[in-house]
Formats: structure tokens, sequence, C-alpha cells
């Protein structure tokens, strides 16, 4: 057993207890310097212990792990989360439905894990995703469309899950362009979906979706306190993992229905509904360089129209969004 | 070493002779018969044998590999043939590619094969690709562009090489939309661009190129030789297919720094201008059902405009087209 999981035994062992360091350095056969790291570093994964001088330390919170066995069952049918897989710690969901789509998985296939140690955003950005506390899912989609509606993707997942949060927590999601959701102006969520097509075919989607749920702002690490929040810090209490996936599956599996039947324009209206994006002042960073103007809206590839003080129209298909300010 | 190998070092030790089915039974270790069968699969594969009574077999033509150190040279500085591999025969130089790409093969990296016994076009369709008369060609290709625009690409290397052949003998080749090159209605090229994007950035794109260079008609087989073409057939004399990949590289490069800097509406008038699909009354087959109607423009992704008898104008992504009777 590793040294961490030797520690939070005991504790577990020690329910409402303090443990003295002494007694954990003598139990471990470590010093009580590697035993103030070893909380240190659990401290950093989403657990809370409180320490008091001559009595030690006591774990005052636990995390759960997702209870996958309900998830199964409540996702029963869903075509989007046929086979379920659940991993501790992983480098990063999204690499591994790359692997898992390179061996053979198919559509309905998910990633689920309760901690990654390599997660990332667009332009490989590190995503943090501390343990237990948040949601940390890759879904393997085979939607038949053309190459050209591929960018269709990230906008009716967001929507999705715009829609499941609104609908669990009452908090007042909103949808920044391109890939992120907000609550009060900071970011709760980023979705990145990965395309491989065939021809002028789309074959394989991977959808990675990270969530903030569970974190207290001492989960973030300092540098990113200033810009982190999560649904918990938002609404000022726990939400379940459990439902907000089930939630969200349910969204997206209705909203894509609607999509293969009635195309992308019910999808777009749902998105403008709930984008804070849009009739804003923005300035949008493009691999081309910069475009600032007023965010007027999005083409029917999801691509933002910003209109310039020239009055000039950019149709922008990628690209970094802050408000002007 | 084969015994198809054996036999043609023999015939190759005998240029110009006749040489007896006794002599090669005798030689090879096998009956009169299964040499028989040997040469008909050689014929197969794109060589041509004489056979006389009495006198036995004389091979009359040779295929030459390609001359790749001299492609090689001639291509010397140009970033998207960067290496080029030559291969004798393979399954799909598609395949390979996309091997290459998983190993870690980046941009300007060339698969050139001899013969597929695989080749495919779209929808997984088969391509004939008899050894040495034709060009079987994969590129890896990383342009830095939205996923969005990524079915540019098709667009942009049909037009390229729809140059490059008219450069080099003049025949009046035409762009079918999608993906089809053609001369007098027959087709001699087909392309096939598969796409892998991260978020909403294209990372890599795998380019498939088929044509028909120096085939005769008896180097189909009997099914499809009312369709099928080659450039010899068509202009009536053999082309280098150095010479061809050589002037397909430079068009390329060319109209690429154009596509990046001017973006797409000149490579759209390019395309425009060699095509023979618009202003012509087609049927379209789609995923989603069939649309006939006047071909009347692209959109700025590539996507066939056509007008019913209605008058709606329906846009097309992906599709098989055919002229209307």
């Amino acid at each position: 057993m590793h040294v961490n999981e030797q520690l939070l035994q005991w504790f577990n062992e020690h329910e409402g207890q303090f443990v003295s360091g002494q007694q954990l350095s003598q139990h471990l056969g470590i010093s009580r310097t590697a035993v103030w790291k070893r909380i240190k570093k659990l401290e950093k994964q989403g657990y809370q212990f409180e320490s008091a001088p001559k009595l030690g330390y006591r774990l005052i919170r636990k995390l759960l792990p997702l209870q996958v066995d309900w998830l199964k069952l409540q996702l029963q049918g869903n075509p989007f989360a046929r086979e379920i897989h659940w991993l501790d710690r992983v480098d990063s969901t999204q690499t591994r439905a790359h692997q898992a789509y390179i061996a053979g998985a198919t559509e309905g296939t998910v990633i689920l894990a309760e901690q990654q140690h390599a997660g990332r955003g667009r332009f490989g950005r590190e995503w943090h995703s501390p343990a237990g506390t948040g949601i940390y899912m890759s879904l393997i989609l085979c939607p038949r469309i053309p190459l050209a509606q591929a960018t269709h993707m990230t906008l009716l997942i967001s929507v999705s899950l715009c829609r499941a949060i609104r609908k669990l927590t009452g908090a007042n999601v909103t949808i920044k362009w391109p890939n992120d959701l907000l609550i009060k102006g900071y970011k709760i969520s980023g979705i990145l979906v990965d395309t491989i097509a065939e021809a002028d075919q789309v074959k394989t989607m991977i959808a990675g979706i990270g969530i903030s749920v569970n974190m207290d702002l001492e989960d973030f690490p300092e540098p990113l306190r200033a810009k982190a929040t999560s649904l918990k810090i938002a609404t000022g209490h726990n939400l379940s993992r459990e439902q907000l996936i089930i939630s969200f599956f349910k969204q997206f599996e209705e909203l894509y229905a609607i999509y293969l039947t009635k195309g992308f324009a019910p999808i777009r209206h749902l998105w403008e509904a709930l984008t804070s994006t849009l009739q804003s002042h923005v300035v949008v960073t493009t691999p081309q360089g910069q475009v600032a103007g007023l965010a007027e809206g999005i083409t029917e590839n999801g691509a933002l129209r910003v209109r310039d003080q020239q009055g000039q129209v950019h149709t922008l298909y990628s690209g970094d969004l802050a408000w002007s300010p």
C-alpha cells in the first residue's frame, strides 16, 4: 500500500479523533517532517485536516468517490453513456478516451476520473483537477455530421451542460464563446471537443468536459484563486456530482435528437439565450491577431461575428475572448 | 525470392526474347499451368507479355519504379515533401500515413507506393491501384487553420492537381465536386482528406491522392473499364509520374501560400474556373436523401449550392454527384 493510502486508512480507523505526528511517524516508519509533508500533499488533493499543537491532526473532510454503479443504473438506455469507465487518478480523461478510441471504443463510451494530473484545456493549457470535487469526463461520440458542421458539437454540449447546471442549482450560469461556462464572470467549466474526420464526414469526436463542482476556494492553488470558482462556492452548498452527470446526459440526449431532426437553428437559439458573450464589447485574440468590437452574433457554424469600430464585421472561428474594460 | 520475382528476373535476363512455358516450368519447378497463371497475374499488375504458340512468352512492357532519388532532389526545399517514403506494395498509402502520424511523423511526410491492394476512396470504396502505372500518395499536413475551414483543403488540393495536370499534358481536366478530377467525364483522380482537430483548430490532415497515369484500358479489371481512363488513354502517350508529382507539389506550395495570406476567396475563384460541376443540372445523393437541381456555386466552406425546381437552395456539405440525364 502506498504511504498516502496507509495514512488515510489510519485516519479512517481513528475517525473524528486527533492523531499525533509521533503516532503517524511510528506507524508509517517515516519522519515527522515526512508525515507533515504527506498531510500537505493530501490537502492539495482536496482532503482537509485540522491540526492542533500537542494533539496532532484530525481528518475533517473525506472525499467520496463517484457512485458509479448508481450512475450506470440511472443512465441505462442513454445512448451516450452506454459504457462508463471510472478511473481514480489519470493523466487526462481526454488522453485516455483517445487511447480507448484507438483500441476500438465506440459511441457511448465515457471515461470518468476522480482526479487528473495532466488535465488540459484548449491549446494544451493546464486544467486544475483536484480529487473528488470536480467532474472530469470524456465522451466518445460518432455523430453522422459533415466535417463542415463539426464546430456545432462544442455549442451543443455547452447548451446541454448549461441547462443541466441551471436546472439543478438555479445558478445563473452563462456560456462564454467559444467553450467555457461562467458564474458571475468566473469559469466553472471548460469544454474541449477533438474531431477525427474521414473525407467530408465526421467519424469520431472526443468531448472533454471539466466542471468545478464542490471545491472550496482553498482547494485551488494560490495563483488560480483570484480567477477560480466552483458550483459550491457560487451556491453555498455541495452538489451531487452524480446528479449533475445524469442531468447533463439527459439534456444532451434530448438536444442532440433535436439537432439531428431540426438542424442547428434551434440549438443556436438556445445558445444565444444562454450566452453572456453577445451584445458586449470584446477583445478576441486569434492566431492571426487581435480583434476588438461588439460581439453581434454567431454564424451557422458557431463562428463569432464581431463588428469593429470602423463597422467592419469579422467572422472569428477560434480565439480567446476577453471583455473590453 | 518470390516466384513472381524469379519469373520477372528470368524475363529480364532474356530481354526481348521468347521464353517457352517448358523452360519456365523447369526453372521455377512449377507446372506449365502454374506458369500460365503467374503470367496472367503479372498482367493484372500491369506487365504486358506477348505470347506465341511454340515460342512461348515475351515481356513487352516492364514497369519502372518511381525514381525516388530524383524526386527528392527536385523537391528539395518544398515544405510539403520534406521526407518522401517510397514503398513497393502497400494496403493503402492513407493507412500507412495514419500509422506514420501516430508514430510521430510531421508535416512534409509523404508516403508513395507503386501499388495498393486496399486503396480506398470516400466511404471506404475501393480504388483500383495497379502497379507502376499510377500515383498513390498520401501527405501529412499540419495547416494552422480553424476546424470550421477544414473543408478548404480538398478544394485546394483539387485545384493544385488540376493545374499541374493541365500544365503537363494540356488535357482538359476538370474538377467534379467534391473530390474527383475528370477527363471527358471519366475519373482520372480521387482526393481524400482526413482531418484530426483539437478543439477548434485543425491539428493534422492526411491527404490521399490517387491518379491514373499510364494505365492502358486493359490494366483495369473488366467491370471498371466502361468508367475508367488514365492520362495515357486520354492523351495517347506516357507521362512521367515523377514530373507530375513534382508539378503537383510546386502548385500546392504556391497556392497554399496564397491561401494563407489571402484566404479562401482566390482558391474558390480558381476552383470555379476549373470545375465542370457548376451551371449544370445534377442529382446529389447525401446521407439525408437526394437533391436534384441546378448546381449554382460553392459556399465559402466549399459546400455545393443546388437550386431545386421549386427554387429552394440546398447547401450540400457532402454527397455523391451525378449529372441529370
